[in-house]
């Protein structure tokens, strides 16, 4: 598939800009699939589900109820980890991290039009996604940028500098996760990077809608 | 796949006599890889991976150091819960509980020839079991038969005249489960069961070989 870096979800592809990333605590309030109709409402181009405490038919299950909700949207959901899941739901991608099936296993098995993202937190992590064959990884994710609390096993923050390094450095669409708020948002697009993701600032924002909204606008100013 | 019922693996398929399932904490002293070689030495006929805490990439590397240890032996890996992982790795079958992935999508996801297992523990599972497309799903098993301590979420067990019921009712191959110990194995075998599942009573055993072959030992003990 193609991911657009430009703004808006069109038929030419996904945009990684407003990346949703789903924690059910933090959506309890109002729902997951309410919050997340919500947060595509507002602007999120992405949605990944993400909830490592699901055991696979929970995850199917929320994995079906997401594409409903996203039906006629033109907005992919991704599933976190779970590449049997988002084969089997028919999700648009899954997203890998370190400790995750190798991305090179898991392309052979997804065959060439699922999404594969890919977490990585530094260099020598970046490099080895660029040594990697074309068209196995479709994106990268960069993070923690900022401490985060949604992730329990997340890695040393890696700051405004070195993300932007990273990103200077990246052979592929990236974005950005970890403690990113909507006043944080334009210093993170200050970077250059193609999408910022997050997870708090809309899930437990009082109206998602306005706060994915709030991070697509920051674009504009993060490149003043 | 077939899964013959008779003893011995062979060309035209496997048995499940002896099903291992592997518990890397109980296999720590000698490791899980010489376990296996052990057990099957000793006359284990299925392999199960379960590593419920593993990462994905763990379980990965796990599936395929077992699966070139069981080269040429004849004997099958299956993977516990991740599809995606038995997929990736070229295991032979997958084991998916009530909580896993629903058997149906697997079966889709899988393709014919992987071998799926499904844990049914009542009347009620069965009667589901039962009501899959014919080929969904090729073993069934049922358990736990006795009290386990390997499985911290297992349910009440069943007790021998429970399984002599489902074994009777069930259209399927049967594996038997939880608890099982050599000293039990006639008296679980006496039910009708076309395969005992084992945990601790391998992988813990002084001598992972010999408790193997007496688990297959038993069984003409169980039909006296």
């Amino acid at each position: 598939m193609t991911i657009t870096t430009t703004a808006g979800p069109g038929p030419a592809g996904w945009s990684l800009d407003c990346y949703l990333v789903t924690d059910r605590a933090l959506c309890a309030g109002r729902g997951l699939e309410a919050t997340v109709a919500a947060a595509v409402a507002g602007g999120a181009t992405v949605v990944q589900l993400r909830d490592p405490h699901a055991s696979g038919r929970q995850l199917f299950d929320l994995a079906t109820g997401l594409l409903q909700c996203l039906e006629g949207t033109g907005v992919p959901l991704f599933v976190d980890d779970r590449l049997d899941v988002a084969l089997a739901a028919g999700a648009h991608g899954v997203h890998l991290g370190q400790a995750d099936l190798p991305v090179a296993a898991a392309r052979r098995l997804a065959g060439p039009d699922l999404v594969i993202g890919w977490s990585v937190h530094d260099l020598a992590e970046l490099e080895a996604a660029t040594r990697l064959p074309p068209g196995t990884v479709d994106y990268l994710g960069f993070g923690p940028v900022y401490p985060t609390t949604t992730k329990t096993d997340a890695k040393e923050p890696l700051g405004l500098d070195r993300l932007a390094r990273l990103v200077a450095a990246s052979p592929l669409p990236a974005v950005a996760i970890g403690g990113i708020t909507v006043a944080r948002a334009a210093a993170v697009w200050a970077t250059g990077v193609d999408g910022l993701a997050v997870v708090s600032a809309v899930c437990a924002a009082d109206d998602p809608g306005a706060a994915a909204s709030a991070i697509r606008a920051a674009r504009s100013a993060g490149r003043r």
